[in-house]
């Protein structure tokens, strides 16, 4: 088991690192207001499973989560409804762009995998079959997992998404011709900006994601938000589609399940041992926190703590 | 740890739970001389990192291992060149049919990863650039790995996917066109076909399989054939490409790193801890051995033994 | 030069002819509204340039233009613009379905063509940028060179259509996410609809082609509306795009400039001689008129009245 | 009907006219052996129906026809079994540049048109289902409708092209994987190649396309190689094949049916008047002759001579 002494040993040789690697890329232009961003915030956290917590750089700063957020509306839906979600949305890698339309004609308007926009968008339409109020249950569910009661939408960022986002509308709508949207489109969009603009902090981030790697059992309360083999299913997809058209690339770097957004944020698990929040809003050209990706390969190589 | 009570547990629910579950799916056809093989055949075998070892079924008996081989080219042209292999071959799952030459052409002729058809024929090219006869060098590693030095090429199976094998000649040439293939091309479509009809037994096979359980390190000799992090990104790549267009859902259902072939075998492995093999000759739509997939699954999903 | 007796002779030969083919196809199902239409109707009408007209069946009943109008508003534009507005669609046929996003989006927002529904929404587009109510405009310029002041759009047929326009909706807002669209969305595809409703009968629809067979002259008033190098061009665009993915077959077989419609009308032209109108409502798998197509390719199979 | 005094005043204007253009693009490359063309030559010929020749430049010297001999294979071919050859080769355009595999392996092996290579490549694999040795039955064919007995393949030509053509196996393997191949690929593909380095002059070609604008009968001595029909859809073909992925373009701009090749060369027709030959060997992005599609673009907009 790790111990202390290895994250602590883990944390300061990253910070001797970190200063070694020249930054690269560039902040996220085509969401305006994300745009604005200090191009140098730079923050990592870890959490164990035995209750331990460390921290560095911007850590406790709130940054705007993003795509990482699917993954909290994924759980709710998949905790709901289990197994017979799958049929609306795949499992598979995309091979292709985060938005693209092309294999979504191709496949008949089913996404390939949650984590693309066309498939969070079917899991928010899943939030308005579910859910009266999808946007206040949304809120107070990752008000619950991060334990954390202030977490909020930035709706400054969710209306500049919104006024941008063409190519969202284009995949709702292709979906709808399909016959895979039931709710309406507007509201649908409207909760999906909104739920991308959930900001948190990075330390927040790693607390929050520890439910994936205990099994999906909330530490803080014992409470059981998927089951065991929901909770391997969903790291599983995580490791497999978890970053757009790189996931082959970070499961070959990293080798852990986790999820990226373009807010610059990432969070990945090793399951039964620990999470890890990593933030620096430069993006490589796949979308990806380009630090972000360096400083995850440098704890599972050096360290040699990956899945694999 | 796991111990030998878990797996004899498992081994004896396995055979009471494979009664269950009725056969589907055809035997491989393109290949004439693999259609002719009985396909009630069944065996798994499962070998754990501290050396016990449990089988059942037809576990002893040899079958074809097809694109499972691909693995053991893989592993010796990464050990012998290191990380300037993925120049010319990535590391992403295709997100198309294993032998497509769509994806080939869009990008440049540059194969995805290792494991599609055309992937494998730059392993097969590599080895003409580092050895003088590949062919040879290959057999005896294999029988190295395996610890069987009855291990051979079933050179009926050979010929008889050769005089079929247009699609890897269009694949191929197609590469050449694109300059990534160095050496004669009849000469490596020659290699490819003896690899891919290598033929060993379950029980040979799990054995191969504990040097990526094991980290790179052969049990039997302490030699050591690809670094830590080499095994490491080696099983992240069965992990996200192992199982064709069916690589997410492998993940999703089974959650260990592993590789499948035409055959009907498919070897997995759980890092530090054990490799399984598996035969049943009948392939799902996608390629990949029905029965197999299904036992796979009911050992890790009903004995939470995955890496997720 | 064709001569009356000519046509008689063709019209004639064309009442027996008909009788032996047996209708096949189905009605275009996707506008609710449209799918009630009684599938035995069928009419052709031919006018000649120098002021002949002949007509058999249902040539005086009105029907909807559907994709046929897409012409009209492609006059008005290319009138009105000149060549630039080719910077924004292009001349090439599109080798996919008329309704594909793929290559929309390979191509960056830029539609292949003016006939398929992306090009056509980018030239309705370009009605906003020059009139302050195109709707009106576009009304009173099919009366004009119809010569039918009572022509009108089906406001039904237009509602039925905007109700399951969800995959024109994609389209429309692929291209605005490209920046290939000025003008409102909303806006846009509601003069879309109108257009594609506009109704006629093969009586009216040849007269009014004899405009682009009298080189852009229109025959009544002697008005040009397009350049005879204009007239050229876009006969040359009906020619290779007119008919979905169906164009290189129909100019195989028929060999005339031409544009047809889900409603079952196909319109075509011999430069400088005659234009001819048909309707029969069953479409072939491709949406193109069964009994259409086979009329215009015994019309100029039979009499040598190709182009080519 | 056009008479001996437009053409002189065609030619004349375009002495003139050619000055004024700055010569753009570059030699085909892929061939070594075509890469030494001197890139300023130039040729015109055209040749009426009526029997008048007018040519102007080195409209008298050889250049490689490269893709406008598969107009003469597709003649032989057509003409011999009739309408029943479309079964394995379409007529409709590509939408994507000649040589890609990616249509035709979502074709499942059937060229969209006799015109890409695919295409050209089925239907010399005809030539051997029809002819005991088609090599000499070709050339033969060539001399017959050419009316020169000189012509000749290029064997340091097709030798090199040979040597690079990667591609042009690699799109036979695949269609030999569908079951689109019936004779030795080995030797389809050396027909191929020796076809495509026939050589002739401007003047020959205008001669030889004749045969296209008199209805598919040789003027010289009458005979009837394609019935009116087959001319007609052969034409057709040409007008919406005949320039890869140009044609609409080319359509657009020059409105004849017609064929260009990488070497050069371009070929077109007035069906019933005349026939048009240029050279000039620096190609557009397209593969076509950038001066030849303006030469054609300025006799047939200037003068007003398109099909439509």
């Amino acid at each position: 088991m790790l111990i202390e002494k290895d994250f602590e040993n883990i944390i300061s040789k990253l910070e001797t690192e970190i200063k070694k690697i020249l930054p690269k890329g560039n902040v996220a232009d085509y969401i305006p207001e994300l745009s604005k961003i200090n191009p140098d915030k730079f923050g990592v956290s870890i959490s164990t499973i035995d209750g331990l917590h460390f921290g560095t750089g911007d850590f406790d700063e709130n940054f705007s989560l993003q795509s990482i957020a699917k993954v909290f509306s994924l759980t709710m839906v998949y905790g709901a409804l289990g197994e017979k979600i799958w049929n609306r949305v795949g499992v598979e890698p995309s091979g292709n762009p985060f938005n693209s339309l092309v294999q979504l004609e191709y496949e008949k308007g089913v996404p390939r995998n949650p984590f693309i926009n066309a498939g969070a968008l079917v899991i928010c339409d899943y939030l308005f079959d579910i859910f009266e109020n999808p946007e206040i249950e949304l809120l107070n569910f990752v008000r619950k997992i991060s334990g954390n009661s202030n977490i909020n939408f930035n709706l400054k960022v969710a209306e500049s998404e919104s006024a941008n986002g063409y190519r969202n509308k284009a995949l709702i709508n292709l979906m709808k011709s399909f016959g895979n949207i039931n709710n309406d489109i507007d509201k649908i969009l409207d909760l999906y900006f909104k739920m991308c603009s959930i900001e948190m902090s990075c330390k927040d981030l790693s607390h929050t994601f520890l439910l994936y790697s205990n099994h999906g059992e909330l530490i803080q309360t014992g409470e059981k938000l998927l089951t065991v083999s929901q909770t391997k299913r969903l790291n599983s997809v995580m490791q497999t589609c978890g970053f757009y058209d790189e996931s082959g690339e970070f499961t070959f770097k990293v080798g852990l399940p986790g999820k990226s957004g373009v807010g610059g944020g990432i969070a990945a698990i090793h399951p039964g041992k620990y999470s890890v929040a990593v933030w620096s809003p430069l993006l490589n050209e796949k979308g990806n926190s380009y630090l972000g990706m360096k400083i995850l390969e440098f704890i599972t190589t050096k360290f040699e703590k990956s899945i694999f």
